[in-house]
């Protein structure tokens, strides 16, 4: 059975794609590691990275990205629209196949102790690797951005990193990193234009107004489809699969007299939510994602053969 | 995505571990190919071998495995209860992700055409690769075995090779080559011990009597679950997929007044067909393999990157 961890971390570099590419190399350069690909954003001026594999080689990967991105961008000539502290914004690691949530946490701690140690540039531990509860969130450890943390690290005890002296880098600012379950993007049709039964159903259904364990909602009308939309993103699949948010949504849609009209997932999901919706359609009593060839066979690739 | 091929060659030797060991190992030394495993049976005298890669890979080394079966057995000493006509008695070509039972086809008549030419070994083209009615059942061909296909190659014209002169390899006798759908066990387990209801469902369902298309079935009963089983070979998920089966006996079993307990795959089934099931319980508008994380991954590795 294949390990793999998966590892986005985001970069204050959005225009200049050498640099990305440099950094896109000192990942690639790290043997083990698969490259699935990254998103630069201009406006933002920030690069989004996404890459995968055994523990051991994610781990060392997401140090070299953060050394490369240090030695390349400069925050202090840093400008964009999104949020941020750092040269190495945020690196989250996150559990695929075969790894487990604690075993990110773990990842993240050393990662973050290391960039501390070898780089010279604070870090603070988020979301589940989160020492403390006004840690868990980004937006939290983001307040006043780059410019603002210059000084408050300094000046606020409550603003001390996890790793390093209560100092930024001269030019990469600090870092955040941490371990969060896989997200998966997920939205319900409903049969009727009015929006506002998707908005009504979104309630119902999202974690922040009584609803499932870790789920997002809102409720849009899409143009194209000329259909409502309950938007929803999955941040806890242990806790609400994609099946048990349909289910949901399926229930609150008959009491409002509204069929379903079908689903889609937006972008990637791990194969363990795919073979849980295939058990529930097939009633199978016991059932392993090492059943599946494909599985079988990046298990044997990803241990190197045998 | 990955382009992935299956072959699973049957040799006739099941007790002489070195033999299979060197068989195993022209297939390993083949570049891209991916070793799944091997089961070597005493009384039949025979080992089966799994392994799968991109289609040139498996090409490659399904006939470097027929070589060396060539060099080590020798038909003429050879006993085993499960009937045989050459020391590679037949290769299975199976398509998996991204590759079609077309490409199987031209594979497998490559592969029995280098056979035959370049180890002067006569081969018969069996399954979606016959080229004639009465050449898609092994068993037809297999007919009278090694010793008697001796002779009937020879006089008889209805048993002319395919590729090759119509005389046998004076150790290594004849190969079957083709291509089929992979095949999934899929059984279904009813609330009853009555076995008589598995039997009448089995009977409803499968092909032979006018049941789903290429659906094998019957019916047990199973001591350990102390439940009747309706026991499915499901040989053409294109036309008969895991969730048809379970809807055909959960209908039949309806109307037997019996309730369905659950269901298992044994053994391995291709990625598809799990998707397949996940798609109808989600209700997914739109879905394609590639958006699974490990696929896209499996990807990755099988296409070298990039």
């Amino acid at each position: 059975m294949p390990k793999l961890v998966e590892c986005v971390p985001n970069f204050s570099e959005g225009r200049n794609k050498d640099t990305v590419d440099r950094i896109i190399r000192s990942i690639r350069n790290v043997a083990g590691t698969m490259f699935l690909g990254y998103e630069m954003d201009a406006s933002h001026n920030r690069s989004v990275l996404t890459f995968a594999g055994p523990p051991s080689s994610v781990e060392e990967a997401a140090f070299q990205a953060c050394k490369t991105a240090a030695e390349l961008i400069d925050m202090n000539r840093h400008r964009g629209e999104h949020p941020r502290i750092g040269a190495t914004d945020v690196i989250p690691f996150i559990p695929l196949s075969g790894s487990t949530i604690e075993e990110c946490i773990a990842i993240s701690r050393r990662v973050a102790e290391r960039i501390a140690t070898e780089l010279r540039i604070p870090t603070y531990l988020y979301e589940r690797s989160a020492q403390r509860e006004d840690r868990k969130n980004l937006s939290d450890i983001r307040k006043g951005e780059y410019e603002g943390l210059k000084e408050a690290i300094v000046s606020d005890p409550s603003r001390r990193p996890d790793f390093g002296e209560p100092l930024l880098h001269p030019t990469a600012g600090a870092t955040v990193v941490g371990a969060r379950p896989v997200l998966v993007a997920y939205n319900v049709y409903l049969q009727t234009a009015d929006v506002s039964v998707a908005k009504r159903i979104a309630k119902k259904v999202r974690e922040r107004d009584g609803g499932l364990p870790g789920v997002k909602a809102l409720g849009f009308f899409i143009k194209e489809k000329n259909m409502a939309q309950v938007s929803m993103n999955l941040t806890d699949l242990s806790r609400t699969s994609a099946a048990d948010a349909f289910d949901a949504v399926s229930r609150e849609a008959e009491r409002e007299g509204v069929e379903v009209h079908g689903s889609e997932i937006v972008g990637l999901l791990p194969v363990t939510e795919v073979a849980r919706a295939a058990v529930q359609r097939l009633k199978l009593m016991e059932f392993n994602e090492s059943q599946i060839i494909e599985y079988k066979l990046l298990g044997l690739l990803t241990e190197g053969g045998e």
